[in-house]
Parts: structure tokens; sequence; C-alpha cells
């Protein structure tokens, strides 16, 4: 059928799906070509013919399988009319329902595409501020919805929106070790720990520290940079 | 003083604080035995002496940047009697004010050595386990405390306690890349996130799902163990 107009597309991302099969569970250095060619069903000459290198098939996987991981968060999230935390419902399911149905793919993106230094570890940058730019619109708009006169300044905005997809990633790679955790679960878990938190801190409930620690704490250096 | 009656000691502290550092800032790979023993002012092999391999050396740093960065999450927390939110926030100053303290070992604890495979893998493994751990007994001592009849699952303890960890990692890498972000304000970023939220499901305030997905999901597969 189409298969036959466009068989490089098809050949393609046969080899790409045998790439993030055996990256993803053998890891960037113990994979071979010899095997990703052989799963594919494939010839050798022809897998470097096609991606060229070992790394830069590591890199178009990584590539396809962050759009993947994206697009599904995207289009999970739904119409931007809806309630904030419906958003963040649907979005933390369309996530944790991503990553358990592509264990290897997540592999390669949260483990192996940082294990490996450059150029993997900044397409994992870009991938990661990616994500984080779009959850932190999602609690900015939040922060709108709630508030007349948003208060919330930007970098809480930003450090609530690392706080998220760090719990995720924790979360994701949780579920994937634990028998019997659902993407469902594991989504419902991250809202009851996230949300009202956040949905507090929308309503001007914002957690106070300990009343004798309200002064500027003493000793404790600004983060350094870098 | 001291120093004379245990040379081996001190000089073995030497070459460890200038092979985080080295570690830290160049990586694994890129840093070599001869930077190490320039900055720890010794000879090279004199370094082999005391710490025979690279691979070992980097052993013995991840070792010691664990138990050091989790004995100040021990004594940061304070004593069992205080209640569940302020060992928290006392918990959690406690880690961002070390992480921040100690760029190259934190780096080296979340960067360096999950990069390189095993055994190092292993070793941040296991530190990972024991802080997870340590959270979830924190959690599950605040529900008890809460409820007199305690109904959180042990599960759900475990995935809060996965989700809190990793958020807390994300956090002390934002704040370690972003000027002006202090120990401080990371740790009540991260308590306004999460605190409220675990508070609320202490007092059986969970969130909810909407009401129209209040039944199984469909199509939505169980995390794929492994």
């Amino acid at each position: 059928m189409r298969a036959k107009r466009m068989p490089r597309a098809v050949r393609e991302r046969q080899m790409l799906d045998a790439a993030v099969r055996t990256f993803g569970q053998r890891g960037y250095r113990a994979a071979s070509m010899d095997d990703i060619a052989e799963l594919a069903g494939v010839s050798k000459p022809l897998v470097y013919l096609y991606l060229n290198s070992k790394e830069d098939l590591f890199t178009a996987v990584i590539r396809r399988e962050a759009r993947a991981l994206t697009e599904a968060i995207r289009a999970g999230v739904g119409p931007a009319g809806l309630p904030a935390d419906r958003q963040l419902w649907n979005g933390l399911r369309a996530f944790f329902t991503h990553t358990a149905r592509h264990p290897d793919g997540w592999s390669v993106l949260h483990l192996q595409a940082r294990t490996h230094g450059e150029p993997f570890a900044a397409e994992i940058a870009a991938l990661r501020e990616e994500i984080v730019a779009f959850v932190t619109q999602l609690i900015a708009a939040a922060a709108r919805e709630a508030h007349r006169d948003p208060d919330l300044p930007e970098r809480e905005v930003a450090g609530l929106a690392e706080a998220l997809v760090g719990a995720a990633e924790s979360l994701a790679d949780w579920a994937g070790a634990t028998e019997g955790v659902t993407a469902r679960q594991a989504a419902a878990t991250l809202m009851n720990f996230a949300w009202a938190g956040l949905g507090d801190l929308m309503a001007d409930r914002p957690w106070t520290p300990p009343e004798e620690e309200a002064g500027p704490a003493p000793a404790e250096p600004a983060a350094q940079t870098g």
C-alpha cells in the first residue's frame, strides 16, 4: 500500500523503532548497530546509509521520542478553556500513560540521553526546558484564573514548574519499577501531592514558615550559580 | 597538632576534596588524576597509593558526598517530636542549604554518578533509596499524627515520597542555575508546592478527579515493570 510509495520512510521508522528498544534496554554504549539492524530486519550498511552513525541514530531517537512525549502531553491537556486543575490532571495522565506505554523511549530520554554527554545532554535539556515552560504557562494561567491581579512572582511560578516536572519524572520511574501502579494512579498521586498545594497557593493560602523563623535565616548562602 | 598524628587521614581528605571539585566541574571522564593530585598538592603516585584507581577514587567521593548529604538532612530535620510540617521544612532547608554550599558534591551525586554506569549508578540508587525511605517514614508519621486510624495505603505514601524527592532534586538543580535563589526560597517554594497538598491529604481532603471520569479510565495500561 503506502509502504510501497515510501519505503524509505517506513524502513527508517523500523530502524528507529529497533533503535529505541535496543538503546532503552541495553544502554547507548552496549547497544550495537548489528543488534539494531537485525531487530529492524535490514542490513547494517543500510542503517549507516540512512542514519549515518550510531551517534546520529541516537540523536534521531532522542528527537523522535521527545517529540512524541511533548505531543502526547499537549494533546492530553486539552483546550485552554478548561479549568487549570483539569488541564493539569489531563496532562499528567497523558504523561504517565505515554511513559508507561513507551518504557524504552522513557529510558532513552530520562536515563540514557543524560548519561552520555554531549550532544545528547543538550537535546534533553531543550526537551526539559520546553516541558517546564509549558507547565509554567499552565501554572501562570491558573494563577491568573484565581486572582484578577496575579501576585505570584514569575520566579515562584518557575520554581513550582520545576518542582512539578521533577516530581513527575521521579514518579514515572517509580511507576515503571513498581508492579501494578497504573498511569492513572501515578497521576492521581501527583495531583494529590501537588494540586491541593498549588490550589491553596492560588487561593492565597500559602504555607508559611514557623513564626519564630519569620526573619532572615542566618548562615544560609545564596545558591551558587553555574 | 592532630595533623601530625594522622597525616594519612588528612592527606586523604585533601585528595577527596580535590577530587570532588574536579569531578564536579569537569565530569568523570574529563577529570584526570594529574589534575586531582595537583589540586590536592600531592604526587600522583600518592593518590594511586591511597585511593588505588580513578574508579575507586570516584566511588570514595560518591560515598563521602552521599554520607554528608544524608547526615545534613537528618541533622536538619531535628527531633522526632516536632510537628510533621516543621520536620519537613527543616529537612528541606537543610537539603537546599547543603546542595547550595556544595555544588560540586551535588553535581557528582545528581549528574556525574548517574552518568557513567556501574558501579556508580548502584551507589546513587542506594543513596536515593535511603532518602526516599526516610521521607516515606516522615510522611507516614505525619499521616499517623493526623489520623488515629491511618488510612493512607503504604503505596500511596511511597509515591508521595518519590514525588517529593524528585521535586527536591529538580529544584536543587534549578536553584543552582538561577542567580539569587536562596536555599530558604527553594525550600519555601517546595513547601508551598507540597505541604498544603500533603496537609490536605492528611486532613482527609484529597484531590478528586472530575466526576465524569470517576469510573475506570479506558485504554490506560498498567505501567510496565522493569
